[in-house]
């Protein structure tokens, strides 16, 4: 046998970049392919979607069906009132929290933190060691905001006197409710429950909300897809970082609000409120994109991601075609940039009912608007980018009413297809907060994580499962 | 003698990139190299241009005091004022306009609209015709906004009892001043003078002027470079795109607005019309960029521009070496896009003292802030960044109060040298609204646009004759 030896060598290298690397160091002329073994190389993920696949077409189908529902939404904030008289079926002395269910002894510290504060706030204890008495005792009731089309964020604790906003989704009829944004600092969602905390949870009952709902009540409805569209092309991403488009819903109240008949200093109260906190938006555009997803639920089939949500202490997912049922897995640690004094060991686990924004295809899925973000978050301008066109591949479609200028205005990457998320071995990626694992102590960070892996392994096998035997 | 033909031939293409595009095209391997010659080959400006770097050092050292006063500029919005009472030594019977001094014989269409316009609302004629004959016979007299520390967009018309904003540039103790912004369609600054234009004119001067004042005389001021560093990382350049900025504004005044004690109807008035105003921060930018400018005139031998200014008949650049001389060349044409209905032949040449702010280092400069407003002026995201990236090769530093997230939080590219304009043969860039050419019509379109490169050659040659001879 002859041997032919080449005169030159060229490489095509796949996979690892980091072998490509050192040849180019070395000389040699190589191109790096970008490649990952199909389900990250897990075989056993590999046949389940194998098996999967014999539904297909039906699949494809449904999640089109429910995907065309997420893009026909129309989100509107129509009024707010208090939890227990406006959220349908508000069960007796319960508490709604961020997340899948949980009980007290399962409750990390921020989320039991926030339940000593709302117990306080309700009344229904005098001190924190008698609230705390009263939950372990069982004589607080627990269940998941989004139980009851309710979104919060961080503990997401909602009591039944608290103020909520009421979104309509004006497409379907269909309503989600949020609690308000009380701002940073020591605040009820991150734990705290002191004195502070209680004062201003009594402000904002008291006498923001009252001068709020007037305003809105003179209002046909503010079209939260318009400010959304608009701030996503101003740097924000409306879940980490919302100032423009706090500035644009505080543009639309203003007229309204010097109408009311309250006195002009408590009008100028409220609107400081606002214009000091530029998150103000956030818990709105959480209940917009719950309002925008619960319609592409119960749809036989679908993959199609409706619900991602942490208590503190798991993670959990719901599929559009397998109903309530919430798959979940340990809530994992955030990757970010912490406060002076803080870092990594003090941190709580994921936390919060925001993540339904990624859900929604906005938050970390249109990073690539929002540069200005990795100041928060860490990074660079350029992973920015490289967050959003990475959730294009899991994803089944994208907003054409979410425009992302620094993409030449393609839309964000819209329904999160379970499917995709495992074949490609590409996880959601997560913009969020950091609190601090112990009750009472507040934010401590910011930055990016990702759901466990295993909520979505979880949710195929339960797929296959359904599936009819041959 | 010998030959050697190479076995293999790879080309280093210098200069148009189109040869190495037909070479690529053709399977020849070809590295593109950036070139132009010096000076754009003009062997008069580089002989000039020579002559002149015998001064180098005391250029450069004027260069570097004269861009210090500009990135040490604090300008703050602190009143409101009726022209005549407010600018120091306001001459009687005058109107200010944009650019550098022009007569009635010389004005475009749409100035003289807009003086004709100024004349009614002065009551100094009653009809149109009154008002031309006027100003034909010289009974009107006209001056630059910028011999008044003013400046004005478009036209640029400020009459005596018009009300303008006063900027205090509080580093320097010195003050600058701005109209107030009409909004769109027919407007005075874009030449219309009919029935509506003057009833804006009047309510702005009697109900919206009182209220704006008042609001503002109970807060410390506004700090300008707050509400532009933020509006730059959320998607404005602060010209052509000031959404961000007037929400931010909108933001800090409402609610000193809603204490001041004028009827809630009349403030709700107020804010509607900021709110319908996406450019009302415009000309509060302008003057903020008149005030940080003017302290860097007047420096002996420093080739730093501090004012591009367009009378829509000539354009017109002031050197700070080169005291209050204009140096003019006829305004070119804007390449942009049209509203529906207009083209090219309809429109004025370049107009406004707007290009102020690319003078300053924001605008065009800065179009990476503001990847959505290729939607206004076209293009595409990819060219918003690359104007801002040759912006940095004709100036002399970067504005560290005012970074671009798309570029990794650089800052702006401040303080254009005229020096560098000419040898690199880099113009600069400016955003722009495009005037009909006809008087009474309004904005017919937006886009980018070039000083006309005479400017500076004549400059250049104003330099160099001020240098002794030996």
């Amino acid at each position: 046998m002859k041997v032919r030896i080449p005169k030159e060598i060229r490489v095509v290298n796949i996979g690892l970049p980091d072998f490509a690397a050192d040849l180019k160091e070395a000389g040699v002329d190589v191109v790096h392919l970008e490649w990952r073994p199909p389900a990250g190389g897990d075989a056993r993920v590999l046949s389940l979607l194998e098996r999967l696949a014999v539904k297909k077409e039906e699949i494809d189908s449904a999640n089109q069906k429910a995907l065309g529902r997420i893009l026909e939404g129309d989100p509107t904030l129509i009024d707010l009132g208090l939890a227990a008289e406006v959220i349908p079926n508000y069960p007796e002395r319960t508490l709604l929290h961020a997340g899948p269910p949980l009980s007290w002894e399962e409750m990390s510290g921020p989320v039991r933190g926030a339940v000593i504060g709302a117990v306080l706030f309700e009344g229904w204890a005098q001190s924190p060691e008698e609230a705390e008495r009263l939950a372990a005792a069982g004589e607080i009731k627990f269940a998941p905001c989004h139980h009851f089309q309710a979104v919060g964020p961080m503990a997401g604790v909602v009591a039944p006197s608290m103020p909520v906003f009421v979104i309509e989704n004006r497409a379907f009829g269909n309503k989600a409710y949020a609690s308000l944004n009380e701002g940073l600092g020591k605040v009820l969602r991150f734990g705290a429950y002191g004195e502070e905390v209680l004062t201003r949870l009594t402000w904002l009952k008291d006498d923001f909300y009252p001068i709020l709902k007037d305003a809105l009540g003179s209002l046909e409805g503010i079209s939260i897809n318009n400010i959304t569209s608009q701030a996503l092309q101003m740097g924000d991403e409306c879940h980490n970082r919302n100032k423009a488009a706090t500035a644009l819903l505080l543009r639309e109240l203003a007229p309204a609000l010097v109408e009311t008949d309250y006195k002009p200093a408590a009008i100028r109260s409220a609107l400081e409120f606002i214009q000091g906190n530029e998150h103000f938006y956030l818990n709105i555009s959480m209940a917009a994109c719950k309002a925008m997803l619960d319609p592409a639920r119960d749809i036989p089939w679908s993959t199609l991601v409706v619900a991602m949500a942490r208590n503190g202490t798991e993670f959990g997912i719901q599929l559009s075609g397998l109903g309530q049922r919430w798959f979940t897995a340990p809530a994992l640690p955030v990757e970010g940039l912490y406060f002076p004094g803080y870092g990594p060991e003090d941190a709580n686990p994921d936390l919060g009912d925001s993540a339904i924004t990624e859900t929604c295809g906005i938050g970390g899925f249109a990073m690539a608007s929002s540069p200005a973000i990795v100041q928060f978050v860490g990074g660079s301008s350029n992973d920015a980018l490289n967050y959003t066109r990475e959730m294009y591949k899991i994803t089944l479609g994208e907003n054409g009413n979410y425009t992302i200028p620094n993409l030449n205005f393609r839309g964000t990457p819209t329904g999160i297809d379970l499917r995709k998320v495992l074949a490609k071995d590409i996880l959601p990626v997560i913009n969020t907060g950091i609190a601090h694992k112990e009750a009472g102590i507040g934010q401590i960070g910011a930055g990016v994580v990702n759901p466990p892996r295993d909520c979505f392994v979880q949710a195929l096998e339960k797929m296959v499962r359904e599936m009819p035997k041959k």
